[in-house]
């Protein structure tokens, strides 16, 4: 049944090629200092700072630095983003790169007028923001997380080898995101395809629970067609734009509330990724795929009837035999996929060995709301089948 | 290709059973006077009135009445609406029934600031509002057209003969909206299965169009395929919630900008069938249906690769044949669900006469944007071809 919800997305989308031309426009709104997020450095190469600090600078604007927000953004690193927030009176946080520097720049949002620490308040409580938050805008670089049109925000604590996320209210999401997928066509083939999988994993999360048919289900069917077909033409042709466009689009609209509307979820797939991202700092996506089908596999007989459905209506399985191998076909189809792409098929490529195991399923959170809550013995089992 | 565009859509909705309960929380944004915007009566014979203005009183609104709105609110009715607003210096417009109340609340928002005649303005001259708005909310009873959650407003003149839709900006889209599927129920099944067949109809106005394959054609297919699946259980059991609440659900992202988003649209179904109801006084939705198939027959070749993936994708047809005839066998099977549904198959069953159809294409407006722009002896064809 579709469950009682509230639903609010006001992120403002500019999208295309030369969208960056209309942040402009969007800073108009927004006071003078702008705290300019972005991370390692592939944006300065890339040139999309050059051309950010030219409209920043165009607009009247006082940049402040604040480079070098790593892959998984640690607790260390927002209170430095914290300190130079509050230090220089910042209005804006402009995050420039992929969905880290997106996250981050939420978990700033939400901790500069905050007197807890953030990490306990946000990470540890789930508490929500009480204080005045700092608008967030993104120009997004990096295709995957769908950091750039909702809530969430992911930070990793390496000292409690903790990796967690929040997701907040609309009212922390961003104030605008620049989509321009001619900027993603600089993203590393393995990065390209850790975002593609990212997204669908977003999808399956949000899909694999519930035994009715929704609108949700058929929406989060349409998104995960879209990223195959068009992943297999950027696959061939990285600079395909209608490839590109498609598979930024669809991965925004994966991860930003509309298919999780009126649904429980469990996102244990995730939970599962985020502790591996603890113990090992692997790609975000890639933890995900590694895990994904021995978890797909182990909860199947409790979701039977979404399986059947996702291998018929996603993978054009045909209809014969039972539903247990109509389903199981279709996971295959879904491996097939994933070794086309070329994502992590187990978790040693990720430098995960044995004896990580039992500490990464202390680091599993266990969630209900999807076909199965696991054991901890389910979660070993699952692990060492990731290997 | 998916073309550039910017997208916003900040309407909050509170939806499900009971859903009427939040909008005391909605309410606290907002000033005292609330002009409460109603249609014929229905509202207060099936109680959501009387829920209404309790909810009101409680929040401490005072209530400014203004009821009798039309099913095809009349330009005549909007200045009587700026009237109210301006002499009691309202600070929400609440508007509780179906489309056309929410359409009408609009206009008025659009033009209590404005000194301009907003006819003139906005209807004929389309132009964007450049004064003060007054903030808009819903409480949505009828299911279809979608205005629940988008900037669209449709007036009609009768002096002269025309029934215009203006699509204003995401600053005019209703700040909030109720849904609660249960106020649906007492819909009679005529407005239902119009309403349904409404917001089917703006599916197929935004998909008929391109050759591409962009994420908006699956999401397309989505919504109308969660569309089919529910109104078949809605006809059998008109108090099926989870089928009330899907349609209800599909219905709003049918026409709330997200399936448009980097598409051309000639809205032609619209142009015709607001011409018949201008002439009429026709339910919008069997205006619709009336006119859709000798459209859709007419303009077939020149969309033919969308016609054909429209049959296999929503209706299942077997790829057996030519392009052509697998085109053709998903118009039947539309029009097969359209008898099921029980909606208007011709024009003379809305009171179309031969000797109307001369007016009838003077007032239809031709639009680009889609697979083939209609001459006025096309025009012509295809009314007398839906009589």
């Amino acid at each position: 049944m579709l469950g009682n919800f509230t639903y609010q997305n006001p992120t403002k989308i500019y999208f295309g090629k030369g969208a960056l031309a209309d942040l402009k426009e969007a800073l108009k709104a927004y006071g003078k200092t702008v705290q300019l997020i972005y991370g390692g450095g592939s944006v300065k190469k890339n040139g999309i700072y050059d051309q950010v600090v030219s409209l920043l600078k165009e607009s009247g604007k006082k940049i402040v630095e604040d480079g070098g927000v790593m892959p998984n953004p640690t607790v260390e690193k927002l209170y430095e983003g914290v300190k130079i927030a509050r230090e220089n009176e910042v209005d804006l946080l402009l995050a420039v790169g992929g969905g880290s520097v997106c996250d981050y720049a939420k978990a700033v949002s939400v901790s500069v007028y905050c007197d807890e620490d953030p990490w306990e308040k946000y990470f540890i409580r789930f508490e929500e923001p009480s204080c005045k938050l700092l608008p967030v805008g993104c120009v997004l670089t990096m295709v995957g997380t769908g950091s750039e049109m909702n809530g969430g925000s992911v930070i990793t604590n390496h000292a409690q080898k903790l990796k967690i996320g929040h997701v907040f209210g609309s009212e922390v999401m961003p104030k605008f995101t620049v989509l321009d997928p001619e900027f993603t066509y600089t993203v590393p083939r393995r990065q390209m395809v850790a975002g593609i999988y990212d997204a669908f994993n977003h999808i399956c999360e949000q899909y694999f629970s519930g035994t009715d048919d929704n609108v949700s289900d058929y929406l989060s069917e349409a998104l995960m067609k879209s990223l195959i077909a068009n992943s297999r033409v950027a696959l061939k042709d990285p600079e395909n734009y209608e490839a590109r466009s498609n598979i930024m689009w669809a991965a925004t609209w994966a991860l930003n509330t509309l298919i999780a509307a009126g649904k429980s979820t469990d996102w244990e797939v995730h939970m599962l990724g985020q502790a591996v991202g603890a113990y090992t700092d692997a790609t975000h996506g890639m933890t995900l795929s590694a895990v994904s089908l021995p978890y797909y596999r182990h909860i199947l007989p409790y979701g039977l009837k979404k399986f059947r459905r996702f291998a018929v209506e996603v993978w054009k399985v045909e209809e014969r035999g039972t539903d247990e191998e109509i389903a199981q076909s279709g996971l295959k189809a879904l491996e097939s996929w994933m070794r086309e792409l070329g994502v992590a098929m187990g978790l040693k490529e990720l430098g995960v060995s044995e004896e990580m195991i039992e500490g990464i399923a202390d680091a599993t959170l266990v969630m209900d709301g999807g076909y199965h809550v696991l054991t901890r013995e389910e979660i070993v089992k699952i692990l060492k089948e990731s290997l």
